[in-house]
């Protein structure tokens, strides 16, 4: 009984994992909170904690504020101090500018989602604390989590808004456990066109290059015909790019013909 | 002369990097150019254009909205249509979330930033396109980039305003560009204990709950020693916690004696 409970807790369970709870600390204003429940859902979180908001509650201008985003709210949980709200967290990140007179690990966001992750991934609730506007969390609140995460920002220009902190930590989270790939190439209706096509298109311009007398002198033509295959075949052409290609050449050649008669 | 020159442009320059130029296309509230700029400034970044600009410039309410970041606008080039913004960019991105019909590479801002750290390094001048507020930039804007940069935002709302999007590209470059440690030990004025520091504080407390009859049953002590040994090396103490537990087990040793006494 023992030995299968402490699998159990060791073990990456295979139940669905609940992501962050994002925990506002006695916000101040409702504008704020509605940014904040906006940038959550913009990465896919909903799961909104309030510590004492300094209006109470609910909030009239964070749900205005908060427009496509007002299930963040209407879901929200109050709480009215911060060891009530983490309660149930297993790990607790508090987010902060400022040094602080604490040892505790911190981490950048990068690192602290990617542990928020790892985490999640076990089972196990993660809670991360944002402070007040003006006055950032206090060390009474600091010293309840587990570790600090603080963005990198320029030294000399710090400040970041609450709703800015929640954005880039939202988006972390994201970045972390949403795999997109990091380059695609977006297609119109066509498709690319193939490595025949593009021979082609090199065949057609050397021959009417040539015809108009483009290639010299003597000496250079091989590196000029070079040159051009390996522009053809680095520029990745659609295939109505190439017929295009083709119809310039041929109205070029058919407006100079006529021109010549 | 030539062979020279081209030596000269392939390689990578030991000239100053010159960072990435944010270009607003026609923005529309002055208060989300002054957003823009804190962004910016927030990391690192300084270089801003404005195209267009709806209610003109300067702008009373982006200067007022900038505060600490009224320099970024102070130097901010102002031009009347998107060629002229990015006439001496070597390689543009424009941030979209809209598919197109376009056939462009689309990056995330990671691989965006990544590359535009590459670009740079090179000596190569990077651009960054905004879109305006409400619509975004036009298929005319997009065509003139080199590559499309979308953020990787929840489908469902994908509605990120001006200054969140220049913040998270602003963010994805200072993450590419400046190495940060992902986590460090925030220290207090204390140090870390020592191992030694770390075994007498265990050896302190087996003597102490030794003597308590804490140690029980028999078949179990080895395996209760060892974990609390674990625990005591695990937990990172500074000198003055293992201080601190010193002194409590001296104070409750010395309360029970007054007790028994």
């Amino acid at each position: 009984m023992s030995s299968s409970e402490s699998h159990a807790a060791d073990q990456p369970t295979n139940a669905a994992v609940i992501p962050p709870v994002f925990i506002l600390v006695r916000p101040q204003m409702g504008e704020n909170i509605g940014a904040a429940a906006r940038a959550m859902l913009n990465f896919g979180l909903e799961r909104m904690r309030v510590v004492d908001p300094r209006d109470g509650w609910p909030s009239p201008k964070a749900v205005a504020m908060a427009s496509g985003a007002g299930r963040v709210l209407d879901q929200a949980g109050v709480f009215g101090d911060v060891p009530g709200a983490i309660a149930d967290c297993d790990y607790v990140f508090a987010t902060t500018a400022r040094g602080r007179e604490l040892t505790k690990p911190v981490m950048t966001p990068e690192r602290a989602m990617e542990h928020a992750r790892a985490l999640t991934a076990a089972g196990k609730r993660v809670g991360v604390l944002f402070g007040p506007e003006r006055a950032g969390l206090e060390n009474e609140d600091v010293v309840r989590a587990n570790a600090i995460v603080t963005v990198p920002v320029n030294p000399e220009f710090p400040s970041l808004n609450l709703g800015q902190c929640v954005l880039l930590m939202g988006y972390e989270w994201r970045r972390q456990t949403v795999s997109v790939p990091p380059q695609v190439m977006e297609m119109a209706r066509t498709e690319f066109a193939s490595a025949l096509e593009v021979e082609k298109l090199g065949d057609h311009f050397e021959e009417r290059l040539g015809a108009a007398g483009f290639f010299y002198p003597e000496g250079k033509v091989d590196g000029m015909k070079q040159s051009l295959r390996n522009m053809w075949s680095r520029l990745g052409l659609t295939k109505a790019e190439v017929q295009t290609f083709h119809g310039m050449l041929r109205q070029i050649a058919f407006h100079l013909k006529g021109q010549g008669d």
